[in-house]
Protein backbone atom coordinates (compact mmCIF):
# COMPACT_ATOMS: atom_id res chain seq x y z
CA UNK A 1 0.00 0.00 0.00
CA UNK A 2 1.85 3.12 -1.12
CA UNK A 3 1.35 6.19 1.35
CA UNK A 4 -1.41 8.70 -0.15
CA UNK A 5 0.06 12.30 -0.90
CA UNK A 6 -0.96 15.07 1.03
CA UNK A 7 -2.63 17.87 -0.73
CA UNK A 8 -0.63 21.05 -0.08
CA UNK A 9 -3.06 23.12 -2.78
CA UNK A 10 -5.57 24.76 -1.69
CA UNK A 11 -7.47 24.87 -5.28
CA UNK A 12 -7.19 20.70 -5.20
CA UNK A 13 -10.62 20.25 -6.68
CA UNK A 14 -11.66 18.21 -3.63
CA UNK A 15 -10.81 20.80 -0.97
CA UNK A 16 -12.94 23.54 -3.65
CA UNK A 17 -15.66 21.05 -3.73
CA UNK A 18 -16.09 20.49 0.06
CA UNK A 19 -15.32 24.63 0.94
CA UNK A 20 -18.23 24.91 -1.56
CA UNK A 21 -20.31 23.07 1.69
CA UNK A 22 -20.26 26.57 3.37
CA UNK A 23 -23.13 27.37 1.26
CA UNK A 24 -26.61 26.52 1.77
CA UNK A 25 -27.39 25.74 -2.10
CA UNK A 26 -24.54 23.79 -2.38
CA UNK A 27 -24.94 21.35 0.18
CA UNK A 28 -28.76 20.57 -0.87
CA UNK A 29 -27.22 20.44 -4.80
CA UNK A 30 -24.76 17.92 -3.24
CA UNK A 31 -26.71 16.66 -0.57
CA UNK A 32 -23.44 16.31 2.04
CA UNK A 33 -22.68 18.82 4.72
CA UNK A 34 -19.26 18.56 6.46
CA UNK A 35 -18.54 18.38 10.17
CA UNK A 36 -15.56 19.48 11.78
CA UNK A 37 -13.62 18.05 14.59
CA UNK A 38 -13.31 15.57 16.55
CA UNK A 39 -16.68 14.87 18.61
CA UNK A 40 -18.79 16.24 15.56
CA UNK A 41 -17.02 13.46 13.20
CA UNK A 42 -16.96 11.31 15.86
CA UNK A 43 -21.36 11.51 16.94
CA UNK A 44 -21.71 11.34 13.22
CA UNK A 45 -19.96 8.27 12.68
CA UNK A 46 -21.65 6.85 16.00
CA UNK A 47 -25.06 7.85 15.34
CA UNK A 48 -24.70 5.55 12.21
CA UNK A 49 -24.27 8.93 9.58
CA UNK A 50 -23.10 8.08 6.30
CA UNK A 51 -19.62 9.53 5.80
CA UNK A 52 -18.10 9.95 2.57
CA UNK A 53 -14.65 11.29 3.02
CA UNK A 54 -12.69 11.89 5.49
CA UNK A 55 -9.86 15.02 5.66
CA UNK A 56 -7.50 15.15 8.17
CA UNK A 57 -3.82 16.59 9.10
CA UNK A 58 -1.46 13.72 9.49
CA UNK A 59 0.12 16.01 11.94
CA UNK A 60 -2.68 16.44 13.99
CA UNK A 61 -3.11 13.38 13.72
CA UNK A 62 0.01 12.56 15.56
CA UNK A 63 -0.17 14.70 17.78
CA UNK A 64 -3.81 14.51 19.33
CA UNK A 65 -4.89 11.09 20.07
CA UNK A 66 -8.31 11.76 19.87
CA UNK A 67 -7.67 12.57 16.60
CA UNK A 68 -5.46 9.73 16.06
CA UNK A 69 -7.66 7.09 17.52
CA UNK A 70 -10.54 8.45 15.10
CA UNK A 71 -8.93 8.77 11.91
CA UNK A 72 -7.52 4.98 12.90
CA UNK A 73 -11.20 3.52 13.21
CA UNK A 74 -12.38 5.41 10.06
CA UNK A 75 -10.10 3.80 7.91
CA UNK A 76 -10.65 0.60 9.40
CA UNK A 77 -13.71 0.88 9.05
CA UNK A 78 -12.80 1.58 5.01
CA UNK A 79 -13.85 5.27 4.71
CA UNK A 80 -11.52 7.12 1.98
CA UNK A 81 -9.60 9.02 4.04
CA UNK A 82 -7.94 12.05 2.43
CA UNK A 83 -4.54 13.89 4.06
CA UNK A 84 -4.13 17.31 3.86
CA UNK A 85 -1.60 20.06 5.05
CA UNK A 86 -3.20 22.49 7.86
CA UNK A 87 -2.55 25.51 5.58
CA UNK A 88 -5.39 23.56 3.20
CA UNK A 89 -7.25 22.03 5.74
CA UNK A 90 -7.85 25.44 7.14
CA UNK A 91 -9.57 26.36 3.79
CA UNK A 92 -12.48 23.79 5.13
CA UNK A 93 -12.52 24.27 8.51
CA UNK A 94 -14.95 27.01 9.86
CA UNK A 95 -13.72 26.94 13.20
CA UNK A 96 -10.85 29.04 14.43
CA UNK A 97 -8.39 26.51 15.82
CA UNK A 98 -9.20 23.71 13.75
CA UNK A 99 -8.31 20.35 15.24
CA UNK A 100 -7.49 18.56 11.46
CA UNK A 101 -10.53 16.22 10.79
CA UNK A 102 -13.69 16.77 8.98
CA UNK A 103 -15.47 14.16 7.05
CA UNK A 104 -18.44 15.25 4.10
CA UNK A 105 -21.47 13.45 5.44
CA UNK A 106 -24.71 12.57 3.57
CA UNK A 107 -27.60 15.30 5.07
CA UNK A 108 -29.46 12.70 7.62
CA UNK A 109 -32.70 12.18 6.71
CA UNK A 110 -33.86 10.02 9.48
CA UNK A 111 -37.71 8.40 9.11
CA UNK A 112 -39.92 10.35 10.61
CA UNK A 113 -41.39 8.91 13.91
CA UNK A 114 -44.21 6.29 13.63
CA UNK A 115 -46.65 7.84 16.72
CA UNK A 116 -44.65 11.34 18.00
CA UNK A 117 -46.10 12.53 20.80
CA UNK A 118 -43.66 15.79 21.36
CA UNK A 119 -42.65 17.73 18.72
CA UNK A 120 -40.77 20.82 18.22
CA UNK A 121 -41.47 23.69 15.35
CA UNK A 122 -38.99 26.38 14.72
CA UNK A 123 -40.60 29.42 13.43
CA UNK A 124 -38.55 32.36 12.24
CA UNK A 125 -35.45 31.43 14.48
CA UNK A 126 -32.91 33.28 12.89
CA UNK A 127 -29.87 32.69 15.13
CA UNK A 128 -28.15 30.08 14.41
CA UNK A 129 -26.44 29.16 18.18
CA UNK A 130 -30.21 29.53 19.36
CA UNK A 131 -31.59 27.00 16.72
CA UNK A 132 -28.70 24.26 17.11
CA UNK A 133 -29.01 24.82 21.01
CA UNK A 134 -32.69 23.91 20.82
CA UNK A 135 -32.68 21.09 18.38
CA UNK A 136 -29.86 19.21 21.50
CA UNK A 137 -32.65 20.12 24.40
CA UNK A 138 -35.53 18.74 21.42
CA UNK A 139 -33.33 15.51 22.18
CA UNK A 140 -32.48 15.21 25.77
CA UNK A 141 -36.10 15.93 25.97
CA UNK A 142 -37.62 13.19 23.82
CA UNK A 143 -39.06 15.14 21.24
CA UNK A 144 -39.56 13.00 18.09
CA UNK A 145 -39.22 15.49 15.18
CA UNK A 146 -38.02 19.27 14.88
CA UNK A 147 -39.22 20.59 11.90
CA UNK A 148 -36.99 24.04 10.71
CA UNK A 149 -39.99 26.37 9.68
CA UNK A 150 -40.66 29.40 7.67
CA UNK A 151 -37.76 32.28 8.00
CA UNK A 152 -35.84 29.43 9.74
CA UNK A 153 -31.98 29.45 9.78
CA UNK A 154 -30.69 26.25 7.76
CA UNK A 155 -30.03 23.01 10.56
CA UNK A 156 -26.78 22.26 8.14
CA UNK A 157 -25.32 26.10 8.79
CA UNK A 158 -21.88 25.03 10.57
CA UNK A 159 -22.99 27.10 13.46
CA UNK A 160 -26.27 25.07 14.03
CA UNK A 161 -24.02 22.11 12.99
CA UNK A 162 -22.09 22.74 16.30
CA UNK A 163 -24.75 24.08 18.51
CA UNK A 164 -26.71 20.62 18.06
CA UNK A 165 -23.91 18.59 19.18
CA UNK A 166 -24.62 15.71 16.96
CA UNK A 167 -28.58 15.86 17.47
CA UNK A 168 -28.49 16.54 13.57
CA UNK A 169 -27.79 12.58 13.08
CA UNK A 170 -30.04 11.44 15.81
CA UNK A 171 -33.20 13.43 15.93
CA UNK A 172 -35.69 13.05 12.54
CA UNK A 173 -35.52 17.10 11.59
CA UNK A 174 -37.03 18.50 8.62
CA UNK A 175 -36.73 21.74 6.64
CA UNK A 176 -40.29 23.01 5.67
CA UNK A 177 -39.90 26.37 4.13
CA UNK A 178 -44.26 27.30 4.21
CA UNK A 179 -46.45 26.45 6.86
CA UNK A 180 -48.53 24.73 4.43
CA UNK A 181 -45.39 22.16 4.63
CA UNK A 182 -45.43 22.25 8.40
CA UNK A 183 -48.60 20.98 8.54
CA UNK A 184 -48.71 18.31 5.76
CA UNK A 185 -45.60 16.48 8.39
CA UNK A 186 -48.00 17.16 11.61
CA UNK A 187 -50.70 14.59 12.79
CA UNK A 188 -53.86 15.14 12.18
CA UNK A 189 -55.38 17.69 15.05
CA UNK A 190 -52.69 17.75 17.00
CA UNK A 191 -52.54 21.25 19.46
CA UNK A 192 -50.16 23.52 18.93
CA UNK A 193 -48.57 25.94 22.09
CA UNK A 194 -47.02 28.66 21.00
CA UNK A 195 -44.46 29.66 23.10
CA UNK A 196 -44.90 33.49 23.91
CA UNK A 197 -43.43 36.21 26.51
CA UNK A 198 -47.01 37.01 27.59
CA UNK A 199 -50.22 35.13 27.09
CA UNK A 200 -53.05 34.00 29.60
CA UNK A 201 -52.00 30.35 30.11
CA UNK A 202 -48.94 29.33 31.89
CA UNK A 203 -47.08 26.68 30.00
CA UNK A 204 -47.02 24.60 33.27
CA UNK A 205 -50.91 24.26 33.06
CA UNK A 206 -50.46 22.66 29.71
CA UNK A 207 -51.31 18.54 29.60
CA UNK A 208 -47.95 17.99 28.14
CA UNK A 209 -48.69 14.23 28.40
CA UNK A 210 -51.11 14.22 25.72
CA UNK A 211 -49.47 14.64 22.19
CA UNK A 212 -47.83 18.10 21.45
CA UNK A 213 -46.10 20.52 19.42
CA UNK A 214 -44.17 23.54 20.65
CA UNK A 215 -43.91 26.24 18.12
CA UNK A 216 -40.71 28.42 19.38
CA UNK A 217 -40.68 31.95 17.81
CA UNK A 218 -37.31 33.68 16.60
CA UNK A 219 -36.26 35.89 19.29
CA UNK A 220 -36.56 39.13 17.81
CA UNK A 221 -40.18 39.51 15.58
CA UNK A 222 -41.43 36.03 17.53
CA UNK A 223 -43.75 33.60 14.99
CA UNK A 224 -45.14 34.61 11.67
CA UNK A 225 -49.40 34.83 11.10
CA UNK A 226 -49.55 31.50 10.38
CA UNK A 227 -48.19 30.12 13.43
CA UNK A 228 -49.92 32.16 15.41
CA UNK A 229 -53.36 31.08 13.39
CA UNK A 230 -52.96 27.83 14.86
CA UNK A 231 -51.08 27.72 18.28
CA UNK A 232 -51.86 28.35 21.40
CA UNK A 233 -50.13 30.89 22.56
CA UNK A 234 -48.61 29.86 26.24
CA UNK A 235 -46.12 31.49 28.19
CA UNK A 236 -43.59 31.17 31.24
CA UNK A 237 -44.77 33.15 33.96
CA UNK A 238 -41.28 36.16 34.73
CA UNK A 239 -40.74 37.93 37.78
CA UNK A 240 -38.33 40.76 37.79
CA UNK A 241 -38.87 43.35 34.36
CA UNK A 242 -37.50 40.88 31.97
CA UNK A 243 -39.36 41.00 28.89
CA UNK A 244 -38.61 37.64 27.19
CA UNK A 245 -36.19 34.80 27.72
CA UNK A 246 -33.57 34.12 25.07
CA UNK A 247 -35.39 31.77 22.63
CA UNK A 248 -33.23 28.27 23.13
CA UNK A 249 -34.06 28.68 27.16
CA UNK A 250 -37.52 29.20 26.59
CA UNK A 251 -38.31 26.63 24.30
CA UNK A 252 -35.82 24.23 26.53
CA UNK A 253 -37.88 25.35 29.36
CA UNK A 254 -40.90 23.60 27.81
CA UNK A 255 -39.84 20.78 26.21
CA UNK A 256 -38.35 19.79 29.85
CA UNK A 257 -41.33 20.71 32.06
CA UNK A 258 -43.33 18.44 29.08
CA UNK A 259 -40.57 15.88 29.69
CA UNK A 260 -41.08 16.73 33.92
CA UNK A 261 -44.49 15.67 33.39
CA UNK A 262 -44.21 12.41 31.72
CA UNK A 263 -41.71 11.21 33.91
CA UNK A 264 -43.96 11.86 36.53
CA UNK A 265 -46.79 10.45 35.02
CA UNK A 266 -44.55 7.17 34.02
CA UNK A 267 -43.98 6.98 37.51
CA UNK A 268 -47.37 7.60 39.07
CA UNK A 269 -48.25 4.19 36.36
CA UNK A 270 -45.52 2.02 37.71
CA UNK A 271 -46.81 2.50 41.96
CA UNK A 272 -48.87 -0.74 42.01
CA UNK A 273 -52.27 -0.68 42.82
CA UNK A 274 -53.33 -1.16 46.00
CA UNK B 1 -27.36 77.42 23.90
CA UNK B 2 -24.38 76.90 21.67
CA UNK B 3 -24.20 73.73 19.54
CA UNK B 4 -22.14 71.13 20.57
CA UNK B 5 -19.28 70.79 18.85
CA UNK B 6 -19.38 66.91 17.27
CA UNK B 7 -15.91 64.72 17.66
CA UNK B 8 -14.27 64.00 14.65
CA UNK B 9 -10.44 62.64 16.03
CA UNK B 10 -10.51 59.14 16.78
CA UNK B 11 -7.85 60.10 18.79
CA UNK B 12 -10.12 62.20 21.03
CA UNK B 13 -9.53 62.17 24.71
CA UNK B 14 -12.93 61.08 25.86
CA UNK B 15 -12.84 58.67 22.93
CA UNK B 16 -9.84 56.59 23.79
CA UNK B 17 -10.94 56.38 27.72
CA UNK B 18 -14.01 55.19 26.77
CA UNK B 19 -12.57 52.64 24.41
CA UNK B 20 -10.37 51.19 27.06
CA UNK B 21 -13.47 50.01 29.02
CA UNK B 22 -13.72 47.24 26.47
CA UNK B 23 -10.59 45.82 28.82
CA UNK B 24 -11.74 44.42 31.76
CA UNK B 25 -9.26 45.82 33.85
CA UNK B 26 -9.74 49.43 33.14
CA UNK B 27 -13.45 48.72 33.75
CA UNK B 28 -13.12 47.96 37.42
CA UNK B 29 -10.11 51.22 37.41
CA UNK B 30 -12.81 53.56 36.26
CA UNK B 31 -15.43 51.39 37.79
CA UNK B 32 -17.72 52.08 35.10
CA UNK B 33 -18.63 50.42 31.66
CA UNK B 34 -20.08 51.18 28.35
CA UNK B 35 -23.55 50.10 27.13
CA UNK B 36 -24.22 50.33 23.40
CA UNK B 37 -27.78 50.00 21.51
CA UNK B 38 -30.70 51.85 22.30
CA UNK B 39 -32.34 48.85 24.67
CA UNK B 40 -28.98 48.25 26.27
CA UNK B 41 -28.70 52.22 27.13
CA UNK B 42 -32.54 52.45 28.07
CA UNK B 43 -32.81 49.43 29.93
CA UNK B 44 -29.94 50.77 32.33
CA UNK B 45 -31.35 54.01 32.28
CA UNK B 46 -35.11 52.94 33.40
CA UNK B 47 -33.62 50.51 35.90
CA UNK B 48 -31.40 53.48 37.82
CA UNK B 49 -28.00 53.14 36.89
CA UNK B 50 -26.09 55.78 37.14
CA UNK B 51 -25.55 57.06 33.31
CA UNK B 52 -21.93 59.36 33.40
CA UNK B 53 -21.76 60.17 29.58
CA UNK B 54 -23.99 59.41 26.53
CA UNK B 55 -22.11 59.28 23.06
CA UNK B 56 -24.90 59.80 20.28
CA UNK B 57 -24.39 60.05 16.41
CA UNK B 58 -26.69 62.76 15.26
CA UNK B 59 -27.41 61.52 12.08
CA UNK B 60 -28.48 58.15 13.67
CA UNK B 61 -30.44 60.10 16.30
CA UNK B 62 -31.85 62.18 13.39
CA UNK B 63 -32.89 59.01 11.25
CA UNK B 64 -33.97 56.42 13.73
CA UNK B 65 -37.04 57.71 15.78
CA UNK B 66 -35.89 55.40 19.08
CA UNK B 67 -32.62 56.80 19.08
CA UNK B 68 -33.69 60.09 18.60
CA UNK B 69 -36.57 59.86 21.69
CA UNK B 70 -33.97 58.28 23.43
CA UNK B 71 -31.20 61.28 23.40
CA UNK B 72 -34.06 63.65 23.76
CA UNK B 73 -34.81 61.61 27.46
CA UNK B 74 -31.23 61.49 28.52
CA UNK B 75 -30.73 65.61 27.64
CA UNK B 76 -33.98 66.47 29.21
CA UNK B 77 -32.54 64.29 32.53
CA UNK B 78 -29.13 66.62 32.62
CA UNK B 79 -26.98 63.77 31.21
CA UNK B 80 -23.55 64.93 29.69
CA UNK B 81 -24.44 64.11 25.73
CA UNK B 82 -21.35 64.24 23.21
CA UNK B 83 -22.22 64.23 19.58
CA UNK B 84 -19.44 62.26 17.39
CA UNK B 85 -18.91 61.43 13.80
CA UNK B 86 -20.45 57.25 13.09
CA UNK B 87 -16.58 56.88 12.25
CA UNK B 88 -15.54 57.77 15.62
CA UNK B 89 -18.35 56.53 17.23
CA UNK B 90 -17.44 52.55 15.78
CA UNK B 91 -14.28 53.00 17.63
CA UNK B 92 -15.89 52.87 21.05
CA UNK B 93 -19.16 50.61 19.81
CA UNK B 94 -18.28 46.50 19.68
CA UNK B 95 -21.33 46.29 17.95
CA UNK B 96 -21.05 45.24 13.59
CA UNK B 97 -23.94 47.87 12.99
CA UNK B 98 -24.30 50.45 15.64
CA UNK B 99 -27.19 52.56 16.53
CA UNK B 100 -25.32 55.08 17.14
CA UNK B 101 -25.89 55.42 21.24
CA UNK B 102 -23.55 54.56 24.09
CA UNK B 103 -23.29 55.64 27.38
CA UNK B 104 -20.63 55.05 30.55
CA UNK B 105 -22.15 53.67 33.23
CA UNK B 106 -21.34 52.96 36.81
CA UNK B 107 -20.46 49.77 37.22
CA UNK B 108 -23.77 48.70 39.37
CA UNK B 109 -23.65 47.29 42.92
CA UNK B 110 -27.33 46.45 43.71
CA UNK B 111 -27.43 45.72 47.21
CA UNK B 112 -27.36 42.32 48.79
CA UNK B 113 -30.55 41.10 48.84
CA UNK B 114 -32.37 40.54 52.52
CA UNK B 115 -33.36 36.91 53.23
CA UNK B 116 -32.26 36.25 49.33
CA UNK B 117 -34.05 32.32 48.95
CA UNK B 118 -32.84 31.48 45.54
CA UNK B 119 -29.54 31.94 44.04
CA UNK B 120 -27.29 31.52 41.39
CA UNK B 121 -23.44 30.70 41.26
CA UNK B 122 -21.60 30.60 37.87
CA UNK B 123 -18.39 28.20 38.40
CA UNK B 124 -15.80 28.60 35.87
CA UNK B 125 -18.52 29.41 33.28
CA UNK B 126 -15.95 31.12 30.30
CA UNK B 127 -18.95 31.33 27.82
CA UNK B 128 -20.05 35.57 27.61
CA UNK B 129 -23.26 34.50 25.94
CA UNK B 130 -24.29 31.13 28.47
CA UNK B 131 -23.01 33.63 31.09
CA UNK B 132 -25.82 36.99 30.10
CA UNK B 133 -28.29 34.53 29.21
CA UNK B 134 -28.13 33.02 32.65
CA UNK B 135 -28.51 36.31 34.01
CA UNK B 136 -31.33 37.24 32.52
CA UNK B 137 -33.13 33.65 33.43
CA UNK B 138 -31.84 33.94 36.60
CA UNK B 139 -33.95 37.50 37.16
CA UNK B 140 -36.71 35.86 35.09
CA UNK B 141 -37.15 33.31 37.28
CA UNK B 142 -36.84 35.37 40.90
CA UNK B 143 -33.33 34.47 41.78
CA UNK B 144 -32.22 37.16 44.25
CA UNK B 145 -28.46 37.44 43.64
CA UNK B 146 -26.04 35.94 41.15
CA UNK B 147 -22.24 35.33 42.02
CA UNK B 148 -19.99 35.40 39.06
CA UNK B 149 -17.21 32.59 40.62
CA UNK B 150 -14.11 31.25 40.44
CA UNK B 151 -12.80 31.65 36.42
CA UNK B 152 -15.70 32.50 35.61
CA UNK B 153 -16.18 35.74 32.32
CA UNK B 154 -16.54 39.19 33.99
CA UNK B 155 -20.15 40.27 34.18
CA UNK B 156 -19.37 43.62 32.35
CA UNK B 157 -17.86 41.92 29.23
CA UNK B 158 -19.42 43.40 26.46
CA UNK B 159 -21.11 40.00 25.09
CA UNK B 160 -22.03 39.22 28.64
CA UNK B 161 -23.66 42.85 28.74
CA UNK B 162 -25.33 41.98 25.23
CA UNK B 163 -27.17 38.45 26.50
CA UNK B 164 -28.25 39.82 29.71
CA UNK B 165 -30.65 42.50 28.07
CA UNK B 166 -30.77 44.63 30.76
CA UNK B 167 -30.70 42.26 33.48
CA UNK B 168 -27.23 43.77 34.76
CA UNK B 169 -28.74 46.49 36.24
CA UNK B 170 -31.85 45.04 38.02
CA UNK B 171 -30.08 41.58 39.48
CA UNK B 172 -27.70 42.02 42.37
CA UNK B 173 -24.82 40.66 41.30
CA UNK B 174 -20.86 40.06 42.68
CA UNK B 175 -17.43 38.94 41.24
CA UNK B 176 -15.76 35.94 43.66
CA UNK B 177 -12.67 35.44 42.39
CA UNK B 178 -12.36 32.15 45.02
CA UNK B 179 -14.64 30.12 46.18
CA UNK B 180 -14.02 31.81 49.78
CA UNK B 181 -15.55 34.85 48.36
CA UNK B 182 -18.38 33.04 46.97
CA UNK B 183 -18.60 30.78 50.63
CA UNK B 184 -18.10 34.47 52.74
CA UNK B 185 -21.80 35.93 50.51
CA UNK B 186 -23.82 32.53 51.56
CA UNK B 187 -26.46 32.68 54.07
CA UNK B 188 -25.28 30.19 56.64
CA UNK B 189 -25.99 26.48 55.84
CA UNK B 190 -27.92 27.22 52.47
CA UNK B 191 -28.17 24.13 50.67
CA UNK B 192 -26.45 24.49 47.46
CA UNK B 193 -27.24 22.21 44.14
CA UNK B 194 -24.67 21.49 41.07
CA UNK B 195 -26.09 21.19 38.00
CA UNK B 196 -24.43 17.73 36.49
CA UNK B 197 -24.95 15.39 33.45
CA UNK B 198 -25.55 12.64 35.29
CA UNK B 199 -26.31 12.67 39.03
CA UNK B 200 -28.76 10.31 41.56
CA UNK B 201 -30.93 12.91 42.32
CA UNK B 202 -33.20 14.24 39.64
CA UNK B 203 -33.30 17.83 39.70
CA UNK B 204 -37.05 17.91 39.91
CA UNK B 205 -36.76 16.05 43.07
CA UNK B 206 -35.18 19.28 45.03
CA UNK B 207 -37.58 20.95 47.20
CA UNK B 208 -37.13 24.15 45.58
CA UNK B 209 -39.40 26.20 48.06
CA UNK B 210 -36.99 25.79 50.52
CA UNK B 211 -33.81 28.77 50.08
CA UNK B 212 -31.01 26.99 47.91
CA UNK B 213 -28.53 28.17 45.70
CA UNK B 214 -28.01 26.13 42.36
CA UNK B 215 -24.48 26.03 40.95
CA UNK B 216 -23.72 26.38 37.31
CA UNK B 217 -20.36 24.89 35.89
CA UNK B 218 -19.01 25.26 32.19
CA UNK B 219 -19.71 23.78 29.44
CA UNK B 220 -16.54 22.32 28.64
CA UNK B 221 -15.18 20.95 32.63
CA UNK B 222 -18.00 21.67 34.33
CA UNK B 223 -17.72 23.68 37.88
CA UNK B 224 -14.20 22.96 40.04
CA UNK B 225 -13.18 20.92 42.74
CA UNK B 226 -14.29 23.40 45.86
CA UNK B 227 -17.91 24.06 44.21
CA UNK B 228 -18.02 19.79 43.35
CA UNK B 229 -16.93 19.62 47.50
CA UNK B 230 -19.80 21.11 49.33
CA UNK B 231 -22.77 21.41 46.56
CA UNK B 232 -24.62 18.09 46.06
CA UNK B 233 -24.75 17.00 42.17
CA UNK B 234 -28.22 16.94 40.97
CA UNK B 235 -29.53 15.93 37.12
CA UNK B 236 -31.93 17.31 34.12
CA UNK B 237 -32.88 13.20 33.26
CA UNK B 238 -32.22 12.94 29.30
CA UNK B 239 -33.20 10.89 26.53
CA UNK B 240 -31.75 10.15 23.17
CA UNK B 241 -27.96 10.10 23.08
CA UNK B 242 -27.15 13.88 24.27
CA UNK B 243 -24.24 13.83 26.78
CA UNK B 244 -24.92 17.49 28.20
CA UNK B 245 -26.61 20.49 27.57
CA UNK B 246 -26.14 23.75 26.84
CA UNK B 247 -24.67 25.84 30.46
CA UNK B 248 -27.28 28.28 29.90
CA UNK B 249 -30.12 26.05 28.72
CA UNK B 250 -29.23 23.36 31.90
CA UNK B 251 -29.31 26.36 34.43
CA UNK B 252 -32.65 27.38 33.20
CA UNK B 253 -34.33 24.82 33.06
CA UNK B 254 -33.74 23.96 37.10
CA UNK B 255 -34.01 27.89 38.06
CA UNK B 256 -37.64 27.81 36.29
CA UNK B 257 -38.45 23.94 37.84
CA UNK B 258 -37.73 26.56 41.07
CA UNK B 259 -40.19 29.14 40.13
CA UNK B 260 -42.75 26.15 39.03
CA UNK B 261 -42.80 24.55 42.39
CA UNK B 262 -42.66 27.97 44.24
CA UNK B 263 -45.56 29.08 42.24
CA UNK B 264 -47.65 26.00 43.00
CA UNK B 265 -46.62 26.19 46.93
CA UNK B 266 -48.49 30.02 46.18
CA UNK B 267 -51.01 29.24 44.32
CA UNK B 268 -51.94 25.86 47.32
CA UNK B 269 -51.23 28.40 50.08
CA UNK B 270 -54.24 30.71 48.15
CA UNK B 271 -56.76 28.12 48.23
CA UNK B 272 -59.00 28.83 51.67
CA UNK B 273 -59.17 25.75 53.70
CA UNK B 274 -62.27 23.86 54.08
Amino acid sequence: MSAQPVISSPTNPRIKAAQKLQRKRARYEQGRLVVEGVRLVRDAWEAGARLQTVFYVPEQAAENTAVGELVAVLAAAGLELVACTSHVFAQLAETQTPQGIAALVALPELPLPVGCDLLLILDRVRDPGNAGTLLRAAEAAGAGLVIFGPETVDPFNDKVVRAGMGAHFRVPLRVCPTWEAVTALLPPALPLYLAEGAAPVDYTDVDWCAPAGLVVGGEAEGAGPAARAVATPIAIPMLGRVESLNAAVAGAVILFEAARQRRMAARLAAVPAR
